[in-house]
Formats: structure tokens, C-alpha cells, sequence
């Protein structure tokens, strides 16, 4: 057997701690499929006196990750760091340019940094591997990376945050409001005391940002995303989404279209039939449409075991010489995106507006909507039958739902503008875009 | 660039059609993806003359394919003439003899052969790729082979055969009786006029005796199987499914429990929150539970582009050098299995009896029951309500439904002898094994 591959890890925390005991639990295995041992033989981490559980006796100790990543006993770096910028950076571009190959979870860095990282890989011709940054324990960048050069594809899509799919379920299931559910979240460490990155999309963003460089074959692109939060869905949504057929989920949606590719992240109405609106809790999915076939992958979207799984993964693919480009072609191939912007988007739309209660103010905006041409599949004024509470503003407002057949972002935005200035509603329109299964 | 790999293409059907088409519609992709353009040099079939849609100008024709699999103008072989024994695995054989490549989407083939193969080509140093063999579109074998290793698997299942879901799917959704949607499959394409390769799950117990051999290390054990096939489902049991929160569909199941690896086809209940319950038509689903994580995959099970796709990734896989072990590891290393048989199944049962109406005989029956130790969930002795017709085979008999708990298939069998034995019921029962989300 060939001689051992010598992996050193870089942050310590769940996924760090998980990745060094499975590769001490399944030592022999991992040999088998890697084709020669794997040896944690170096780690760093901030606090090395914090109670990790697992068996660093034969271990060399590095204060500073960058140390760690010049180790002559390492010959493959594992960042689990994270962040876009210091520590993680610095030892990731050690490593690489060392000649050593990186196996990373860290989508901030890869959203920020990746085109130049993969270049010095391929430079160096050493891997840059990243299974666990989208999706945990879902094989996903392998598959777009590996598996479906034969499609054309046309759109990839998925609930890449399990934080805001377990708010939203609890909102859903138990009727929470979103600062409750939030608040559960945060109890149960699905959430940050800072909970930001998360509800407000960014991390979705990242994420979609690798996916859609992966399924496209261009430069990532992540300043083209537009990105919208979960943090404005009421009760009312969740109830009148049930009333309607949908469910409401935060997707990160990339398309191919003739404008260019469009990248966005915000809740999304999406019809209960489709796989991704039974994805429920911190579960994570992705579908992928192509001339070939369509697929859908589901599985743990974070959690130390699966993102562990999905780094180790990497290493075996590493250890047995499997090395390819990291976007799957050489970076200097990828093409540079055209950006389709939000404004051109078409679909359908449910907007909720709190309206005064005067006669006459439904059909007002209703006129409002005719002159931008956008056609409504169904006004609903009524209050949702659903135990939801009122989420109007005041006592002289009822809330106005509108659902409208397919049209473009611009013509809804010049309808509200039109609504707004008219005085008939009060506070802000909420507007969720309806993603319809293809 | 490298030089060009050239390929050679036996078994024009759909699946080698679309695999020529995509490869010169996709050419330039496929080189940037490949690292090296991919040609078409040689082909085989039986019939010259078919009209296939595709450009064979350039292209070296073979009656025989045996002689493309030795053509020096050929480096890798795609097989795709199908059948455990004849040209197929003359072909694959001549090819992986000669040290060339080979990529196949032939599961007969593999699981009657697939060990003496794949040390066929471990010894050459060349490829035995077989995504396209199970689950068409759907890239299970990468995943099983290449993306968990971190994690103990302890079952792998799915609907791995589409004409079996779309004949249970038009049962339930069109209220036909099995006959009728299997006259509806055949019109379509979607089942064979023989069709009992499919719907009496030969197809599936295929596709699961390679799935099992990835997931557990083990050889290839495909005489282990219990295989059962769709053909006994009626109306009524559809109809009963629904009623008590199931739906029914063909399963192939591998588990690895303490006393060896349980290897089973057969129709069984699905809670309808399950993803697998959710999956309609020809698609196909895999679930695999692992130590790490639980993921499920969904896509096109068949047709010609998603099949082809699968097998354009292992095309591309082979051009680039990464050629693994066909099994992950080296036969050599793999495990003989230990059979769990059917006997000691353990899990709850549907039990369908056409029961002659006599006052006591339920609980006649559910003595038998209790003699044995099996638990009752429920007893329904009435005709469902939906639009169920009467299964019964005799004016005198009335349906007679048991859903047990846990229990053992050999204490099933038993109590059902008993029963039978007693003259209560006519006919034989309707058994169909409940196959909880874990």
C-alpha cells in the first residue's frame, strides 16, 4: 500500500472535531477506499484547552493555522476556519501555493475568493475541494462537478439554509410568529446569537454563488445575486400560502436564460406537489433542471457528522490522485456571466397589501395593476380561515392578497409605486415571488 | 490539449443514440470538461439500416461487436446491447482484455458477472463504469461509490424500476386495475410486451444487488434476493393503501443488520410522508442511511438523454484519469456478505384475506395471530369507502385487512398457514410488507 496521506486540520470546531474522530473510527476502511492510510498528523485551533472528545496524543499542536499549513508532516490542509478574509484566507493560500491540496467547508471564502484560489490550484496542480461548503452531507458539487456533463442545464435550485427552513417550519407547524420560531432556532443552536448571515440570505448567497459557477461553467458572480431575507414573513404569509396551495421556503435560484444568468435568494411561494416545498426542518435540497434529465437531491444541510462526511470525501478523492479543476474546467475557461437582473424577472407574484377599507380600494389597485399590464389570477380579501392573526397595522386596514399570473418584476414594482402613491394601502407591500414547478 | 479519446459505441438502441448525438452536439463542452476532445469512431448494431437520427459518416461500422471492441481505433468500449451473456459480455470482456475501457449501462450483466469483470479490469488498470446501469439520470453510483465514505451505511432503498411506479401510479391516480395500467405502460413504451422482467421486479432486484455490493463492501450477491413482483396488487389493495396513509410501490431494500445483509424486492406499504411515497410516475428515488447522514436522490429512472447522460460522465471520468476500482475498493478486499433471508424480516404487515363471512371467524383469525405473537395494529373488515370494487373471489367472502405491528416474516408465515389451514378464508393472502421511515 502506498504511503500514508498526511491530512493536517485547521479549525476545530464540530465539523473539525467530527472530522478527526471519523478518520480515527474508520481508519481501515478509509484505507481501503482511499488506497492508503489517512493520518491526521497536524491540527490548530484557537483554544487548544476546550474538550473535543477525540484522541490528539500523536498530534502535532499549531497555534496559527498558517504554521500548520507550512508543516512539512502535512501534505493536505483541511480549513475549517472559516470567514472570507484572515485566518482561513491566509491558510488556504499557504497551503496551495505550498503545493499542498485544501479541502475546505468555507463558502464565504470560495464566494469571495474562489476564482483565484482555483487558479493557484490549478497552478499548483494540487486539489481545492469544497463538498462540504453547499449543502453538508448532499453530494452535490460532485454531482454538478462530475456527474451531468452531458446535460445542457438550464436552472439549479434549492433550500440551501437549513437555519431558515427550520424557522419557517416552526412558523408553519406550530403557527409562530417569526420572532418565536427564530428564538427556538437560536435555543437550539440552528441559529446564531447574531442570526443575520443566515435570515438575511447571505448564506444562501454564498452557496448559490459556487452552485451556479458549477452548473453554468462561469466565473463566480456573487455581487449579481440579489438577495432577500425571510425576515419580513408574517403568520398571515404562512397561513395564506396554505390557503393557496404553497408553501414558503427561502431558495437560491440560478437560471440560464437569454438575458444572461439570473441569481437571486429570497422566500419563495412554492406549490406543495413540488419536492422542495416537503423539505421541512434543518433539511436541505437542491434540484437541477438540464436537457438531459432533471434531478433532486436532498439530505442534512449542515450538522458536524454530514459536513464531516462530505470533507472526508474530499480527502479520499484527494488521496487517491483524483484531482480535477476545482469549477470543473480550468478557471481560465469558465465564462464570464452576463447578469440578468432582478428587474427582468418574470413570474408569477402574491402580493399582500394592508389596504384601507374604503369601497372602491380593491378594484383602485386592481386598475393600478391593468395599466402595467399585469393580469391576476385572484384577489383575496377576505380574511385566511387559518388561526392566523391579524397582521394589519392598524384597525382600519385588512389585508388585500393578489396573485398574479406571470409578468416582470419591473411591471410589479411600477404597480406599487402607483398603489403607494394612490394612499391605499399602508406600510410595505410584501411581495413573494411563485416559483412554479417547471 | 491531450489527444483525442476515441470511442466506440455497440448497441444503437435510444440509450446509444442519444449517447452519439450528445456527443457531437456537446462537443466543445465535453472537451473542456473531458480535458481532451471525445470522438465517436466506431459503432455496432444489429440493424444497418434504422433510421437513428444521428451522423454516422465518420464513423467505423461493426456488425460484429466484438470486432469494435478490438478495432485500434478504439480506446474505450460503451456497451449498451444489454443481457447477462452473448455479445454483451463477449464485448465488455474482448474489451477490458484488451485493456481498454469500458463503460456500460448493462445491470444483468454486472450483477451476474460484475465481480469476475471488475477484477478483470483492475488487473488491465482500465475503467468498469456502470453509472447508467441503475437509476438512468440519477447519479447514484458516484455517490455511493465516491461521496460517503465517512459514513457506515446501513441501508440503501429505492424505486429503482419506473415502469413498476407508473403502473402503481395510474392504479391509484386513474383507479385502474393492474391489467389496465400495465396495458397503458406497454402503449407508452414504458414496459415491454414481455413484461416480467419488470413488474415481476427482476429488473430492480438487478439494480439492488449492485447498490448493496457500494453501499456494504461486499460482493455481489444477487441469488440472495427475495424478489416479488407487482402483479397480485389489486384496486382494493391500492384503495386500502390510501385509506390507512400509504402508498404502495415496488421496493428494492438492502439493509445491514446483525445478522447479515438483508437483500428484498418487493411491493410495500410507504407512509405518504415518506420522500419514496411521493415519488409518481416513471421517476425514481434511493434513499441511503448512513452513520453520517440520510440523503435521497430523485430523477429519471430510464429514457434515452438521462441515461445517456450518465453514461457522457463516466465517458468524461475516464478521459480525465480517474479511474477507480469499478466496486471502490478492490474486489479482493470485498466482503463476502452474510445472508439475512426473508424469514427473519422484521417489520409490520399488511395482510389482505378474502374471508368467508362466518360470525367469528376475525377473530378465529386473530387467534392464529396471537398464537404466533403478532401484535395487531388493526382489524378492517369493512369495504373501504373509496371507489375500491370488491377483490373477493367469491359473492360469500368479505375482505378482511390486518396491519401488524412489528413481527417476524416466519411468524407471518406461520399464523397464515394456520389460518389457511383453518378453511376461513378463500384463496391465497395478500401480504405486503410495511416499510416504515426510520
Amino acid at each position: 500500500m502506498a504511503a500514508a496521506l498526511k491530512v493536517g486540520v485547521a479549525g476545530l470546531g464540530t465539523v473539525g472535531a467530527a472530522v478527526v474522530r471519523i478518520l480515527g473510527e474508520r481508519r481501515d476502511t478509509l484505507a481501503a477506499s482511499a488506497g492508503r492510510p489517512i493520518h491526521v498528523t497536524a491540527v490548530s485551533a484557537r483554544n487548544r484547552n476546550r474538550e473535543r472528545k477525540i484522541d490528539l496524543g500523536n498530534v502535532r499542536w499549531h497555534d496559527d493555522p498558517v504554521s500548520l499549513a507550512a508543516d512539512d508532516n502535512v501534505d493536505l490542509v483541511v480549513e475549517l476556519i472559516g470567514g472570507a478574509e484572515g485566518p482561513a484566507r491566509d491558510t488556504v493560500e499557504a497551503a496551495l501555493k505550498a503545493g499542498k491540496s485544501v479541502v475546505t467547508a468555507n463558502k464565504a471564502l470560495l464566494s469571495a475568493h474562489g476564482m483565484a484560489l482555483a487558479e493557484l490550484a490549478e497552478e499548483k496542480n494540487v486539489a481545492l475541494a469544497f463538498e462540504a461548503a453547499v449543502g453538508g452531507g448532499i453530494p452535490i458539487i460532485k454531482t454538478l462537478r462530475e456527474a451531468l456533463p452531458g446535460s445542457q442545464l438550464s436552472r439549479v435550485s434549492g433550500i440551501l439554509n437549513g437555519t431558515c427552513n427550520f424557522i419557517l417550519t416552526k412558523m408553519e407547524e406550530d403557527g409562530l410568529d417569526f420572532d418565536t420560531a427564530l428564538s427556538q432556532a437560536q435555543a437550539l443552536g440552528y441559529a446564531e446569537a447574531d442570526p443575520t448571515f443566515d435570515i438575511g440570505g447571505f448564506d444562501t448567497a454564498h452557496k448559490l454563488s459556487i452552485l451556479t459557477s458549477l452548473a453554468f461553467g462561469t466565473k463566480i458572480d456573487a455581487d449579481a445575486i440579489y438577495v432577500e431575507g425571510i425576515q419580513t414573513i408574517s403568520r398571515l404569509d404562512i397561513a395564506m400560502a396554505d390557503e393557496l396551495g404553497f408553501r414558503i421556503k427561502l431558495l437560491g435560484v440560478a437560471t440560464r436564460a437569454d438575458g444572461g444568468i439570473e441569481q437571486r435568494v429570497h422566500p419563495a411561494m412554492v406549490p406543495r406537489s413540488d419536492p422542495l416545498a416537503q423539505v421541512m426542518g434543518v433539511t436541505n435540497a437542491v434540484q437541477i433542471s438540464g436537457s438531459a434529465s432533471d434531478i433532486t437531491l436532498i439530505g442534512p444541510g449542515a450538522g458536524g457528522d454530514p459536513t464531516a462526511s462530505a470533507v472526508i470525501a474530499d480527502i479520499v478523492d484527494v488521496s487517491r490522485g483524483m484531482i480535477r479543476q476545482p469549477f470543473g474546467i480550468p478557471v481560465a475557461q469558465l465564462a464570464t456571466p452576463r447578469r440578468a437582473p432582478i428587474q427582468t424577472h418574470e413570474g408569477g407574484y402574491y402580493i399582500r397589501l394592508d389596504v384601507v377599507d374604503l369601497p372602491g380600494t380593491a378594484a383602485a389597485i386592481a386598475t393600478r395593476m391593468a395599466e402595467q399590464q399585469i393580469s391576476l389570477e385572484s384577489i383575496l380579501q377576505k380574511k385566511p380561515r387559518a388561526k392566523a392573526p391579524a397582521a394589519a397595522s392598524d384597525k382600519n386596514t385588512v389585508p388585500l392578497v393578489l396573485i398574479t399570473h406571470a409578468t416582470s418584476e419591473s411591471a410589479v414594482r411600477r404597480a406599487l409605486m402607483a398603489v403607494l402613491a394612490d394612499g391605499h394601502i399602508q406600510g410595505a407591500p410584501q411581495v413573494i415571488r411563485i416559483e412554479k414547478e417547471k
